[in-house]
């Protein structure tokens, strides 16, 4: 009887296990297999006939590259809301000032300042001067500006449209310029670069004495009302999807909501900041889960801004990580088979993907420089 | 004396050497190392501002995914015709009727019928079904129609736009297709498949009794009036592009100067078919000058297509070869290290390239098929 038990259970948990991963090292490289069962809906929005942009979302996917996109695509059984609903696709060359394969820093600053710089700077030219970001621009016109990660804040993407430094490893001084960034929802973790520091200053209590409510918790941060938002909820990056849930998706959607109160509209950057990290550890099993929780974000975000009529999103990788191709797999089953080639970026073009007013400008094939210079022109900053 | 001649004869070797490659098998995959100065000069063409198309061409780079693009690119110093051009770009999933990785034959068939089919089918359903091609309909309604490629007549992808086969490896049948094919401009290679076969035929000499001015060599090409051309200049496939020169820059153009006779207009389709042999061999000193040769008739077309100012041209590969990454390089340099993760076809999706009038149809996400499709549509086929 009790052999039986067991042969059930063991039944029953075979049947359970949604996901399946496996990795083999081979002469090629890392090739990992992965089968999965997402549990999303796929939205359908409407392409809109507008022309008038009043706000723009533009939504940093940290090195998610053609392949990354691709195989989770399979195994998603051939649905993505990011393949399915943008209306325009272009390239985006990434190579920064210094160096052929970019970083985080360099290329957000590209994206978020519209200049070319050093590798590992941070909203600051090869010279090491500093220069205003796309959120400085639409505080400086009366928009609000909006920052959602999943990484620390002085993690090197956010760090770029809000602070200014030669070396994205010097966070506690990254940290102190969050300050004076003026940007009116920030959300995401890393909170240790601002009440656990070598200087001993609470940049938190000081962000509440600059008149931010400063939220701890998701709980505080769904309860923050119009006006300034400092949500910083974990000490160190906040957890992966699996163990996040759709914490990111909520964070977005409660931008927008405070966000879209002035009349004057806004400019905002959600970053899926932890696909990087998936690829950097060449695990495909933490990677297509990212990738399907930054994908259901855009789906929110989608429809969000298919209400509003007004509201351009542009979808983009500041570079590739891990070097990935996708060598096998089936549409049909949602297996995937994958090949990581390093643990670093690469130097492929990455994908624009765009929805909304005016994204047909976001076609064709651009520097991460343009990113800045269109945004900038179509908000008339 | 004999030291120094020696000495400077070395040196004088060194100064002489224009490209350098070396490969390495690593943990990774084979990396491969290039070096080098291309010979050709980047057009700048004007985008036009009329909308009306008469004219569709068609390139396909055969195994061409963006990792190729990109190294070429860097080869190059970060300057390539279809990039520096091309006024949109889109994306292809390039999945078949059974299989995730597709070949030449289900992809061609995909784009030149515009019905996903089984793996190694030629211009037929997975029924077996004959399938009519961009060339049959174009035949049709009276436009003229050319191939150009650099392999063999009978190897997949000329094939999908020609004949009708459920196997491209039945390439003496195919051969006989070609009888009937109706196509105005035929040039590329595979000449064995037509006058050295099992059936004793010579389907050389048949093209010339079906009115086809049949040519054995560039020279006869060249000399060809309007009216059918039936051009296979080698046995076999026509040879790599150090040895082949600019002679798929030259057939092109022959082939334009011809088809434009016609006033209803032309379909064409070229294809820069070797670059896939060189993925296939993870042969990267024979594969950048493929691409740029391919660029560099990229070059030509789009000046042609300038001039002419009604007349859509589509670049896109049918798949990527090789899965190559993009490892390390130099854009000054004109250094490029890259990654092969396999000697077969990958899964990622591929760019879609596109100039001229209503080239805006090929921004955004399509299906392999959707190529027929907006084809079909915009030359009222």
């Amino acid at each position: 009887m009790k052999h039986i038990s067991k042969y059930l259970l063991f039944i029953c948990l075979f049947f359970t296990i949604e996901s399946f991963a496996q990795s083999v090292k081979t002469e090629n490289g890392l090739r990992s297999s992965y089968t999965g069962n997402s549990d999303y809906k796929i939205v359908q929005v409407d392409p809109g006939k507008g022309k008038k942009v009043k706000n723009v979302i533009l939504m940093i996917a940290d090195g998610m590259g053609l392949t990354h996109l691709s195989a989770a695509w399979v195994a998603n059984n051939g649905k993505m809301n990011i393949l399915d609903n943008c209306m325009h696709t272009g390239l985006s060359k990434t190579y920064c000032a210094n160096k052929l394969i970019t970083d985080s820093g360099a290329a957000g600053t590209a994206m978020a300042t519209g200049h070319k710089t050093n590798y590992h700077c941070i909203g600051v030219n090869p010279e090491g001067n500093v220069l205003q970001s796309l959120t400085d621009l639409a505080n400086n016109k009366g928009l609000s500006t909006g920052i959602v990660v999943t990484c620390g804040l002085t993690d090197a993407t956010p760090a770029t449209f809000c602070t200014n430094n030669i070396d994205r490893d010097r966070e506690e001084e990254i940290a102190l310029d969050y300050l004076s960034c003026n940007v009116d929802f920030i959300f995401g973790g890393g909170r240790n670069k601002f009440n656990m520091r070598s200087d001993n200053r609470d940049l938190m209590q000081e962000m509440k004495e600059r008149g931010y409510q400063v939220c701890y918790s998701w709980q505080e941060t769904q309860l923050a009302q119009e006006g300034k938002v400092f949500a910083v909820l974990e000490d160190g990056q906040l957890p992966l999807a699996d163990e996040r849930g759709d914490l990111f998706n909520r964070a977005t959607q409660k931008a927008l909501k405070n966000l879209a109160v002035n009349k004057k509209g806004f400019f905002t950057m959600f970053e899926g900041s932890r696909i990087d990290d998936c690829g950097h550890e060449n695990d495909l099993f933490k990677l297509i889960p990212e990738i399907w929780d930054f994908d259901k974000t855009v789906g929110e975000v989608l429809k969000w801004a298919e209400k509003d009529g007004k509201t351009l999103v542009v979808i983009l990788a500041d570079h590739e990580t891990g070097a990935l191709t996708l060598t096998d797999g089936s549409l049909q089953k949602g297996e995937v088979t994958v090949n990581f080639a390093n643990k670093g970026h690469s130097g492929i073009m990455v994908p624009v993907y765009s929805y909304g007013p005016q994204s047909n400008l976001f076609s064709g094939v651009m520097d991460n420089t343009d990113v800045f210079n269109k945004i900038k022109s179509i908000l008339k900053l």
